[in-house]
């Protein structure tokens, strides 16, 4: 009865929101500073700095015996990745960048990093992060060259400005495929556990991810764009957020905390692709669609998948950004007028197998510096804090 | 003893201020591009969702045994209210404003409804805070309309630009209003209980809300005011948190740390109805005060007010946006030069009763639904996080 | 065997890094608005106060029975700073400064109280810190006066944007000559002690450091320079998180929670000097010596340092911002071309001679109003929060 009067409200609401806001307000157009646009992109960095430590780090902190763990391979997983794409990128072979463009595309790769070592967490030592960091990182810039740059001219113009596609999409397949090599069998039988401190920390994680992620979306979009943009990824957002609470009840009879901090966030994953080009409906609907699919994802798939797989997602980022990520990836074609519909789906093609590729190599080269059995997602690896004795 | 040296430390520390800062700065004016201003506002939107999400979401968090339900409870409020208020305000008959301003004027409607919300947090099931979104936002939007854009030549000018009255004290009355129908008798004997990890958890919330307050306030101010605004801010904040360290210990003989997470953000509803006029001075004086009026209400009204009205405010919400509001309002009076007394003080009344009409209607609408009995402040509606089994 | 894969993986990672980021990128000039510059400087006024009240209080959190008492103490610190630095630097005699910096510097002022603070955690009455506020600021504003502004043409120009000198280094030793009188004997051996959840907390706090760094380095930094000043803070933040990773496990054996919380920060202490000046490729450099200091400062020294001075640094702040402090004052003469190196050893030596007689004397002065013994890093002095019994 009370979830027929939920499902009713929710239509109501998007009912009177799709009847009032079509054309809801005129892109701004102005021309400005380039030193001010740049200050900008610098305010947005920052933003997104926040979402990979104290977000993405937050979010996987749910585990509730490897908190300190996490923390500490999140700390390193940023720590290498930023120079090491910077470095690399500043090879003559690519584009030239301003400086914080090139520090906001460390972070899209830093962030996509983190998303594939949601895959694996807790069961490799922390050492083990580092050696991620440094083999996936020069795979994402691969894929980078090879879709979003078109170095090749062979995949032709992808829409994918907030990345739903290579840096979700990416970083979750990587971490998956990963996990190939990094789940043992008595892992599979070991449980991931939280408890209520490390619920609110992890949903600490997800409201900074939350918060800030128009920032994430618009960082390098046109001055023009960014307020439409942003306004897009917030309403996105609340539509995953309601869809998730709704989905999450029909399906396990109660709302879980995991399934609001996490499928809450997939109307970021979805809306992506088209975040600068979507109508203010358009998205509120991918976002209420990347819940649902993310909710499923989490309550329905994820035991099944890894039964059928034979390896443990232990963040779920299958859910989180994989499944949202190729949704809006595809999303784009419906809603973005002109769209090259092959090029769009080559690109998430080509992602993909990248990524599998790139994944299953990488999980077996960590593997090979030794495994962690039974002691998973525990935080073994941390010697006991004492300052003082 | 040692309160009198705090007494005389505090004393010399503000009349050192007063004699010195009297017409400390004079304010700069500049004319500035207008995406310039509009991007400006975004930066200050993304620390308003900060303040929603993280700020009231945490603060909350104080309930040991809700909080999980009240983080889930601040996503839905939020993801309820911002398309709500962007839908309502499409419409034909409400003036034109760019996307980032109806944006930051949604997640004003979002923080009036997260603070009435405040009052009955734990008593309601959580499918329940969906609809008291959907009722209170189109009541906040009405009083909006009277009171602030003065739709019906009514009121007159209300000097109220960061919502002590329209924002704070509207939230606060119509979350005490709804808590008559939202309170029943057996919990009126169920303490609201806090322990060490949930206090420091309100903190963080406390904080969020602490640093990012100046963006609320002056987020609608013109570029010229802003630097002025955010300095008056901080000022009114810096007061209250010692007032209310100083209150508390006085009142209650040790600080109590409820009171430093709430009152000392008095402070900031106290200035906002004058926080681009008052000098400095006159903002620390505003905080100083309501830092003291807040914490009188938490330690010594609070509990007379349950007992004689018979409802029970679980986050003192009248404590914290009620009393401060109000006093903030009418402080406008004595500060701005040439202010319409009346039409202020109208302004204050019709909030007020708006805010007890429609919260006494919404809550005896939400009751329809059900009530929780004994099962209030638990997470009952919440199911335990197991990603894996 | 491990830590030699890791070994190779940091040096294989520097040398990549080094090899190819020389001269990566040009400084963008450009002409900007006042009051766009203006308003920029207010997103870092924001950011640093996230830094002051989250961070620094969240990262004093870690002793697990005082963390209420350390919130608290934050908020007053903070709180009592920020007006009288306000206050006092509004007399005649300073330079004029917008409103908007004389905020930026006297939250450096704050920041730097913090800092002090810290080394007397836990064993003062709270109520005490709002005396070493009262007496810190006047004293920090000399040495401001005396070594940035060169007030009295005795020093000469001091390489100090980001205040590892006058900020961090004169904090760290005002806390450590205030240790002296608040360091009772049976204080020596009443362990500081944190759990798992204080741990995290104090990564919080942490994180929110390390993301908000180069808002508080760029704060006051010419428009032009900010892209490659903010590139340069993350490097060396990145350098020594790495840095301290490999150290602690070095020297510890597995690596402490406590040394990622803390001197993984240690690069943005160190390059604090030369932040606006140096390459990347030094910024990194400069960050990873940094860690390795602040390391060894946590892992070696602390408890030698205890033993000979007889006192108690309860947060180490010692080797996080003193040790690093110094070595980024220094540093600067290495990598500033041009530098008058007698002139940035002045500003070093006479900030410390002037932090260690003013904290000893405020020492002296704080004990004179009743010392904390057995009672030490408790929440003694905290009221049990209960909003309702």
């Amino acid at each position: 009865m009370s979830k027929n009067k939920i499902f009713a409200c929710i239509v109501s609401f998007i009912v009177l929101f799709l009847g009032t806001s079509t054309n809801l307000f005129a892109i701004q157009t102005a021309d400005a500073n380039p030193a001010v646009l740049q200050l900008q992109q610098y305010d947005r960095a920052i933003h997104i700095m926040a979402m990979l430590l104290i977000g993405f780090g937050f979010l996987m902190v749910f585990v509730k015996k490897y908190g300190r763990s996490a923390l500490t391979a999140t700390f390193l997983l940023v720590a290498v990745a930023l120079p090491l794409y910077m470095g690399v990128k500043s090879l003559n072979i690519f584009e030239s960048r301003s400086e914080i463009e090139q520090l906001i595309l460390a972070e899209f790769g830093a962030a996509s990093l983190l998303i594939a070592a949601g895959a694996i967490l807790g069961r490799i030592k922390i050492y083990q992060y580092i050696i991620l960091g440094l083999l996936f990182i020069p795979f994402y810039i691969l894929n980078e060259l090879v879709v979003v740059n078109d170095y090749f001219h062979f995949v032709g113009k992808v829409a994918d400005t907030g990345g739903s596609i290579v840096i979700h999409a990416f970083g979750a397949l990587f971490g998956i495929a990963a996990a190939v090599s990094l789940t043992s069998k008595p892992q599979m039988d070991i449980p991931v556990e939280s408890d209520e401190t490390s619920d609110r920390y992890s949903v600490l994680g997800s409201m900074v991810l939350w918060v800030f992620w128009p920032s994430f979306c618009a960082a390098l979009v046109p001055i023009d764009a960014i307020p439409h943009t942003v306004v897009n990824v917030f309403l996105a957002l609340c539509g995953s957020t309601v869809a998730t609470y709704i989905a999450s009840v029909m399906l396990r009879g109660k709302v879980s905390i995991a399934d609001m901090a996490n499928a809450a966030l997939a109307g970021g994953v979805g809306i992506g692709a088209t975040c600068d080009y979507a109508s203010h409906p358009a998205a509120l609907i991918i976002g209420v669609v990347a819940g649902v699919i993310s909710t499923v994802g989490f309550a329905v798939l994820q035991n099944k998948e890894q039964s059928f797989h034979k390896i443990v997602d232990t963040c779920g980022v299958s859910n989180l950004h994989g499944l949202p990520g190729i949704f809006g990836g595809l999303a784009a074609i419906l809603v973005i007028d002109g769209l090259d519909a092959s090029a769009q789906i080559k690109g998430i093609i080509i992602t993909a197998l990248l990524a599998i590729v790139a994944g299953l190599l990488t999980g077996k080269v960590i593997s090979l510096f030794g495994k962690t059995e039974e002691a998973a997602y525990k935080d073994v690896d941390i010697k006991e804090a004492e300052i003082f004795a």
